[in-house]
């Protein structure tokens, strides 16, 4: 049973490598060929970085975050080693989030375009309020000593649903960023959006591999049965009897 | 321990339906107060039906729909009546939505608009789609006679899962198309979207009300102890003992 399980597994994980890595590379690519390329001067080539971090950011390093209690690894031995790994990814991804967010605004002031108007920005910025939120509360309750096993088990179910809620936010966010950059470079031009030139296709086809990565990560996170057991209800040897339940 | 956990389903569910009526009369508001109301002449007040409908159809009866077996009194008694209800409110949800894609198909092809080209539409057609297997590979497993009990209940957890997907593919597809419809719309006039005039402040509103009902059904559906029992565990009085849980 757990050859099997672990089996799918693996399946999985390398699936969900390969789509994290296209969600990335896809981008960089409509960025650097399409709509020429990167800087960081305040120009429309620094915007490019947005698109690129937000994706990396907000939902591939945040989705493979997410999911590090789902290894089997994690699940016996001391849980403070896996607790760190989790808050640090979680850490890299929000760095990529604010980086990525910078480069949009400072593109924005230096060209004396207004922020935050666009329900895209809305609902982005919403997403990074909550996960800033997430990692500070996630951290004081489940990494600090001082929180008691009862708080801790209380928090967890909301937790967990708060960061697939906030993943669910920020591939919104993305659809409609990708959406919206289109319509914007695509207009006045020889084949504008609604001719489907081969910029919108490849675009187009980026956000839907966003989505398809992040419905994978919430498969994993909400409905595998490759969940850590509960704690205190196993010993450390009994989840392996469980691992093809 | 019923009675508290009771009370604080019916407050949801007080929360939830003022949520869902919010989010269907804010957008037929934003759709006759600031865009010329409605009719069905293939013109774009014709088109103004499909904000509405998919609103109403993909996010609010579809979400409302998804909740029927959270309801304690369905955890006891026959299920054939809530199955029936679970089906023919999905299926109104789904008349909604077809009705809100004739309306933006003709208003297109009355006006030589291309068709499903944006990434909105990419989107929203691929979780019409969806919709439409989940109905019927619901209706063919889990109502018709002939599946085995061990079919269904290998199916059930896959059921759930692409139920909540769908629904958070239909939620970025409204974002997107509401963002999308505004930069339409607010385009050469006095006040442009990114001056942010009322029409603009009162849609993104309506964006983030719908992001507030999908989240409010999704953890309803998934991180609430408000679920059914399995079959076969528990009798039909052990539910109430367990309701609390």
């Amino acid at each position: 049973m757990i050859r099997m399980a672990s089996g799918w597994f693996y399946l999985s994980c390398l699936l969900l490598g390969s789509l994290g890595s296209m969600c990335i590379l896809f981008t960089i690519y409509w960025m650097q060929y399409w709509r020429g390329g990167f800087a960081w001067n305040g120009s429309i080539y620094m915007f490019n970085w947005h698109p690129v971090l937000m994706v990396a950011g907000m939902v591939v390093f945040y989705g493979g975050a997410s999911l590090v209690y789902r290894l089997p690894q994690s699940w016996v031995g001391p849980r403070l080693p896996w607790k760190l790994l989790h808050a640090a990814l979680h850490l890299i991804a929000f760095i990529l989030t604010v980086v990525g967010l910078v480069a949009v605004f400072t593109f924005h002031n230096h060209g004396r375009i207004a922020n935050l108007y666009s329900l895209h920005s809305w609902l982005g910025i919403t997403a990074v309020f909550l996960f800033a939120c997430q990692w500070c509360l996630g951290f004081a309750v489940f990494l600090l000593p001082w929180a008691s096993m009862w708080l801790r088990s209380l928090l967890k179910p909301i937790h967990v649903f708060f960061g697939a809620a906030i993943l669910s936010l920020s591939i919104a966010s993305v659809i409609s960023g990708i959406n919206e950059k289109l319509f914007f470079s695509l207009k006045n031009t020889t084949r504008p959006y609604n001719s489907l030139p081969s910029e919108a296709v490849f675009a187009n086809s980026t956000g839907m591999l966003v989505v398809a990565f992040g419905l994978l990560v919430l498969y994993i996170l909400l409905a595998s049965s490759w969940k850590r057991p509960e704690p205190g209800i196993l010993t450390d040897r009994q989840p392996l009897l469980h691992d093809g339940e």
